[in-house]
């Protein structure tokens, strides 16, 4: 009903009112707005047309390149939007999209993200934010303490002490292992005698005051992407992101990153970090931590780990021990609105120390007064929305036992359906899961039994024609809109290294049940045998039977 | 009602609800949302306190540091969120609180706001975001178009082309202005015979390579602190921003910029870019950006134009020509959470040339592959929510004729204001509004007629003062929780450049009346007459007198 029409003077009136006047409840987007309260599963489920629509088809909708002149009505463009956008959004909250990290998420988020939004708090400094701003620092110091459990005392003094942060609120992981490496960046490269640090004078001559030819950054191939354009913003360049070989299971080979380091140093290369990783994107295994922080140690280096993934495994009785080391990082990533359930985009960085931050602390006259409790003194961005208070609503209302009770099942779940895959005979799983995820592919028996034979040149061509199969069936499944699973591309150990298309799974929506599970393996085993696929399948099976002709 | 209660198996059951059940139609949180839905300036005003607490005395409220063990029911942490956080947080969206960037939302932002939220989109690829990524890049390519004016064939043949974008969302200001720069530093140090670009091989070699001592980025001295703090990230060192002085309206001198630049030039600095400020911060000036887009041609620099404020002045034609010569930058930042009225928080940065953010471009195996459609291949950020739908929603419901209107009221009211102000016999109008922001002070008449003919030393004395009392009134208007205006420091001309505490008021909000901003300096005036400020009071009087009695 609200809208702005315009006629002289009368517009005025009308822009008045969409600031002003809620809209009646009777309009379309009231009555959405009490459907999504009512039975949001039931809004989604039939708003989100199922069946994909080829994106290019989708894009004539939004091919409009001038902001229209003429205002139209609200009813109009949430019509636009349900027909054009919503129809053709994702269902990231259905229990058979596995393939993301995007989960369903609990009813009460979204009436409490509906009064963070009315609130529009900015973080950047207490004048407009308030009470936000302690609510924000408790909350980094509940992570800190989950991650480095330090005692009362050390919580009391540092956690509204406005001269030190606990950490830092980011829009997500990428921002959050940014800041992390920002931090270690300019700490490693201080001030001294008449060099007034990185922050101040830059890379260049801080590179030439200390003698060094180069800085690196170092973490196992299965590091986030995240990382190497951190790398590239720092100015350290993609090439000072240093990999090093994982063992078969995706973890950080020691031996190897400790002659790396070596390696470095002799090449005169300051190594500023280690990144270990709590639950790698792929596979979702977890380095040795203990023993990257010993090596940290030994060279000087930062420590960091990603847990932007697995960090709330830490809530798990049962599986928290897979994060042993993690309390000797110096920085941890924990993402908001993967695990710990909070809607998009919200991830954090604690550190150990509550001085660490103070390596990239900024002032200005206008907010963020030196002395201030403001938490934009610390932080990459500046306005930041009040995110915090979705944290702290999950933190208290799930509280440890609910959150542990999410890692458990998904733990769970993950091995459930490993099992599933290794009963099956035509599914071969690639990577056995450590937390909740896992990789596979559809393999038909005979394919396997030639693979496990095959000299380098077999396995090539079959992995060859079976990453074909993997990416017809996990594309085709997308699209018809029942089942979502990922895919991605790793080198597994037995297979000569060769790059193999996988799927791969992430099973954190605590709706998914194992007849789910199942059903996803059904599908994918008719959507091996379609016609758009069967020349492919035709030369597997011609390749496996050559090679039991020649066994 | 909703909540886990531990019991053995019954936990299961109740983490189950929350992910299942709806909040029921009579709990806390259902009725608060129907409030906000019915009523949101209502619930503003109800539930948030006016008279300000100590913020020490609000921490007491969030000071346990442990993720609690059990959880507790939604209803009992929604009135815990009433009373301790909402009450005690700021009232944004008041039309007194004229103090900040953030104002009153459309009503209809915060339904929409559901939805998206209810969506929970992951922007970074399109396997989760579909009909939301042409959505976001139809967004820029309208903002593009504002701002650079391009005909249709370039936006039929770029808006939607996989392999460029017209610029990145982000988060915020901040992290627009951060894109915009690490683009232009990466673009002035490109792959060239054996060097494989600065993107590769970091900042100290391609130093080396191009044979630089050093790296830098010009803006007026009234450029916003991001920027700063982007050149220290970037790895150039916050000595790497370079200030240049402001004339009289707190524009660039063009003389001073050419000048700094031939002496970066001599010095062996290359130029990264230059930054025009299109609506300061402080005081809501705008660069000569013509002028300022041929210097940046001279020296081959990257014109960046941070119009984080005042870009949505291009909606205005009776305004727009203050931002003429914004069309010849290669990039732009927007923040939409300001003057498009959209929630905390989103911005971003358009470029020019669809080419130039590929000086960024990066990829992963499991996301944004190569080829792809998907926008995280170009953003600093990987997650990202569905932003982008609501200013889409505000530029067609309100469309350029709302944004115009909301334009020239702002500048209309802040006129008014600075009228006003200088009328009133004890106030002095420290700098006169170009776009909707103005400063002024408190300053009886006869302390106002000394000033104008004192020496330096008595204006340092008069001027100390009066920084005392600006302090003191600010702060005590901000606790009485009536009205809020900010408060900065500025150098003034006239006062031999001595830095001046002044208010800053920012009139973006429409409900701002001329009666509002009356009362506002009543009660400044009244606080200028209390015993907390009598003492100062006191000295400025002898001040005026003393120089009085000399004159």
């Amino acid at each position: 009903m609200t809208g702005i029409k315009k006629s002289a003077q009368a517009s005025v009136e009308a822009m008045y009112r969409v600031f002003t006047i809620p809209e009646a409840p009777d309009s379309t987007l009231s009555r959405i707005d009490q459907d999504i309260s009512r039975n949001l599963a039931g809004f989604l489920q039939d708003h989100i047309v199922a069946v994909e629509r080829d994106l290019a088809d989708v894009e004539k909708n939004f091919s409009e390149y001038s902001v229209p002149e003429k205002p139209i009505f609200v009813s109009e463009q949430t019509q636009f939007l349900l027909d054009k956008l919503v129809a053709n959004s994702v269902h990231t909250a259905s229990p058979a999209f596995i393939g993301h990290m995007t989960s369903a998420l609990p009813y009460f988020m979204l009436p409490l993200s509906k009064i963070m939004i009315a609130l529009n708090q900015n973080l950047v400094k207490t004048e407009t934010s308030k009470a936000f701003t302690p609510l924000e620092r408790q909350v980094l110091g509940m992570i800190h303490r989950l991650v480095f459990e330090q005692d009362g005392s050390f919580y009391r003094k540092w956690m509204h002490n406005p001269r030190y942060a606990l950490g830092a609120m980011c829009s997500g992981g990428t921002v959050a292992n940014l800041t992390a490496l920002w931090v270690a960046r300019n700490h490693a490269f201080p001030a001294e005698g008449n060099f007034r640090g990185l922050q101040q004078e830059g890379l260049f001559r801080a590179l030439k005051y200390y003698g060094y030819e180069g800085a690196a950054i170092v973490v196992s191939r299965r590091g986030h992407y995240s990382l190497s354009k951190a790398a590239d913003i720092l100015g350290l360049g993609r090439d000072a992101l240093v990999t090093v070989a994982t063992d078969s299971n995706n973890r950080i080979q020691i031996d190897a990153l400790r002659e790396k380091c070596l390696q470095l140093q002799k090449q005169k290369i300051k190594v500023i970090a280690l990144c270990g990783v709590a639950g790698t994107t792929e596979t979702g295994n977890v380095d040795p931590l203990e023993a990257m922080a010993d090596i940290a140690r030994e060279f000087g280096a930062h420590f960091h780990v990603d847990a932007a993934w697995g960090g709330p495994t830490l809530f798990s009785r049962r599986y928290r021990s897979l994060l042993k080391g993690i309390e000797k990082a110096d920085s941890v990533t924990f993402d908001a609105h993967k695990q710990l359930y909070v809607p998009m985009g919200v991830g954090l960085v604690v550190f150990r120390d509550p001085s660490l931050a103070s390596a990239v602390e900024h002032h200005a006259q206008y907010v963020i007064r030196k002395g201030s409790r403001d938490l934009g003194s610390t932080t990459l961005e500046g306005s930041r929305p009040g995110m915090a208070m979705l944290i702290h609503s999950g933190l208290k209302i799930l509280a440890r036992e609910g959150y542990e009770l999410l890692i458990d099942t998904g733990i769970g779940k993950a091995r459930t359906f490993a099992a599933m895959i290794d009963e099956a005979e035509d599914f071969e799983l690639i990577t056995r899961p450590e937390l909740n995820i896992l990789t596979y592919r559809y393999c038909p028996a005979q394919v396997r039994q030639a693979l496990e034979s095959a000299d380098e040149m077999l396995a090539e061509k079959i992995n060859t024609s079976l990453n074909r199969v993997t990416k017809f069936i996990q594309k085709t499944q997308r699209e018809r809109g029942k089942a979502f699973v990922s895919r991605t591309r790793l080198e597994p150990d037995n297979y000569y290294n060769f790059p193999c298309i996988v799927f791969r799974v992430v099973l954190a929506n605590p709706l998914t049940t194992a007849d789910i599970l199942s059903d996803i393996l059904a599908e994918q085993r008719l959507l091996a045998g379609e016609n758009g696929i069967a020349d492919e399948m035709a030369i597997l099976n011609n390749l496996a039977a050559g090679a039991r002709a020649r066994a």
